[in-house]
């Protein structure tokens, strides 16, 4: 159990990793990202449901939390890469855990 | 790396748990139903921020989500009691990742 109640620091740590990915797009553009960089179109394509504008928001605030890197190519026509920071890549056992959750989660609704 | 690129199941998966734990409450009404059941007012002093309108809304999902076990208590005047549910606790390692990740995020964000 790694909690004390009311212990502040505990839950302000937690507060902080949720606003940084808060939504339900962050998590899987960086599952998407996680195996290697993408340009847009990409990433339009393999987060399915996601709009170009929404991504293009996601997209920005990833990068204002230093977990994403935003690189124009020498290409004609002009591309964007985007790939994953040390500190984005930091997040690959919290993605690994929610993932295993989830495969449980969808187990246990869906053998209701 | 637990991914292939394209792999419906895996991002299937993620989505699922996206959506049990969307928003920024769940987790941390969670979070503090690790160390024990809590009645309804403990719960919105410990989760602070939160208002009491959210906090039954919140409740209720988890419930429906089989996350936690919603018990009225015979006492006077009536409580109520929620706690962790075994699938409710299975989430466990998850937030740990994350409170871990916070920590980091949050040196790594004050740093700057």
């Amino acid at each position: 159990m790694l909690t004390r109640e009311g212990c502040p620091e505990n839950v302000l740590a937690i507060k902080d990793a949720l606003e940084a990915l808060e939504g339900r797009w962050k998590l899987l553009i960086l599952f998407a990202l996680s195996t290697g960089p993408r340009r847009f179109r990409q990433l339009a394509r393999e987060v399915s449901g996601i709009t170009d504008k929404v991504l293009a928001k996601e997209l920005k605030s990833l990068e204002a939390h230093a977990l994403i890197l935003r690189e124009p190519q020498d290409t004609f026509p002009p591309t964007v890469e985007y790939s994953l920071t040390p500190h984005g890549r930091s997040l690959e056992k919290v993605i690994e855990e929610l993932h295993s959750w989830g495969l449980l989660h969808r187990k246990k609704i869906m053998g209701k």
